[in-house]
């Protein structure tokens, strides 16, 4: 796929990207000071899990779909970037927390994140819970007062956000992994599981984006109906990563897992992967109508998972 | 100060005070909906955590409190009443959260909550965490979708409610209480803590009155001072609780900490604490008048702890 992109459209979605990034990485910084007090763990543990080097892969794309709706040199542009910044700081750090959490002990049980050592390894199993539990707080409260944005808008992105993390999404997802995942499970239940661990929070993030463009209602399912196909795509290609040498995770945590990869062996798994994603891009042409530039960053997300295919 | 209280006034508070009760027991009920799926461990003990037999000291408050800042038989003190209801429901969400996680390994290691096995010892370690942040996203939840209330204010209650869990309140609380309990503090130090620990849910109470009882600005102070003083003036009779047998919480367990208790004796203690309660009940009478509700809920919280004194 990278192969139709020529190299200067590359270069300069490369610099948009580069801005986008940069725009989320100092408003996250913003949004959780440092604390001026060195036996402030739980201050240290939030800044370290959240701005933590990643792709900011939610955030980006969160900024990215919002400023799709808009039209560029519109008057609320740069509106709308802000708040879709905040909007994507929020996420990333429910979805910090959500780490912080599954490798805990009692969870995933994991030494590593990223190469480095997880919260609870490092400041205790005490400071990962409370460092989580105090990242979803800032994050509902940097929802409910983002600027220039209608309080009725507001209040139904705290609600969005409230019913993704509980106990009918995340919460879920993480459970029926925890319980279910060592059981054999037919892929009807995996799908399932893997759209409450992760299509749920891309599913908010694209009803989040509808819900502060003001984009038309016949445009929401479409965003829905990606945010689905990603997902899935999504959790594939993670499965697919967790048994390969260059993953940045801990490597073989899902052995015995019951997993779409388990259950299909990783050829399968590549071309089902495959459909999903085409499915993604339709459903993106029908918003944002031929190369857009959410859909250059889809290209960019799974371009490794293609190149292996 | 019971002797203060006749019989038949007494019985009419009763039989208000279980007027209120009921009501939020029969919404925390319909909030916390039962799953269906017996397997569905976190519903199960969202449900038996928030639902277990309680005095609902905080969301009582909190509608007493509000109920007593508009006149009865105004067309809006039904609305308020339910208004109330819900907030004092997402705080009752609140305070289970966060006993269920103090009672874990990691923080308090405690194994009986109210005579009761703790929910990590029942259910699991895994599933604890899951319901903390379960029940704190449908705190969030409730809060932003309460009905007849102004978008703006409901944004300012999920404010609040933000700011009263996160690193600067209840989280930062029971890390300081965790990681400093041991040393041995000084009046001032232990002071912050206990504010931290108790006082800022009850200023986040009356903070949420003031917001959806339309009380007039020179009101808000007030209400919070109240709430401070109640704040310290709790937390002293719960550590002298935590030395008396017939409590019903983990006795003991503050062995070795550093409380008020340990520093000054129980003497001294019981005479700081009737001076909390009297600052307390003056800041009431500036707001509601002499012989209000909630001030008699206040004496009768009290009553054991004069009683002993």
């Amino acid at each position: 796929m990278a192969g139709n992109v020529d190299t200067t459209i590359k270069s300069g979605f490369a610099g948009r990207l580069g801005d986008v990034r940069a725009a989320i990485e100092a408003r996250l910084s913003e949004l959780l000071p440092e604390s001026g007090n060195e036996r402030d763990l739980v201050a240290l543990a939030m800044r370290e899990s959240t701005l933590a080097p990643g792709k900011r892969m939610r955030p980006v794309l969160l900024v990215l779909a919002a400023e799709g709706l808009v039209e560029d040199g519109r008057e609320n542009s740069r509106t709308i970037r802000r708040q879709a910044v905040d909007l994507g700081c929020a996420v990333e750090m429910i979805h910090a927390a959500s780490l912080v959490l599954d490798d805990m002990p009692c969870m995933d049980n994991a030494a590593l994140r990223r190469g480095q050592p997880t919260v609870h390894l490092k400041f205790g199993e005490d400071v990962a819970v409370l460092t989580a539990i105090a990242l979803l707080s800032r994050a509902f409260g940097v929802v409910a007062t983002i600027s220039d944005l209608a309080a009725t808008t507001r209040t139904e992105l705290v609600e969005v956000l409230a019913n993704t993390v509980g106990m009918q999404g995340l919460v879920r997802g993480q459970f029926q992994d925890l319980r279910d995942g060592q059981r054999s499970r037919n892929a009807d239940e995996i799908a399932l599981t893997n759209n409450l661990k992760t299509g749920v929070l891309f599913g908010a993030i694209m009803d989040m984006v509808w819900l502060i463009s003001g984009a038309r209602e016949d445009q929401r399912p479409l965003l829905q109906n990606f945010a689905m196909e990603l997902g899935q795509a999504f959790q594939m290609y993670d499965d697919l990563r967790d048994r390969c040498a260059d993953s940045d995770k801990d490597q073989g945590k899902d052995d015995g897992k019951s997993t779409f990869v388990s259950l299909y062996g990783e050829d399968k798994v590549k071309r089902q992967l495959a459909l999903h994603l085409s499915s993604a891009e339709q459903a993106l042409r029908e918003v944002y109508g031929d190369d857009s530039t959410i859909a250059g960053y889809l290209r960019l997300i799974f371009e490794k998972a293609a190149l292996n295919g």
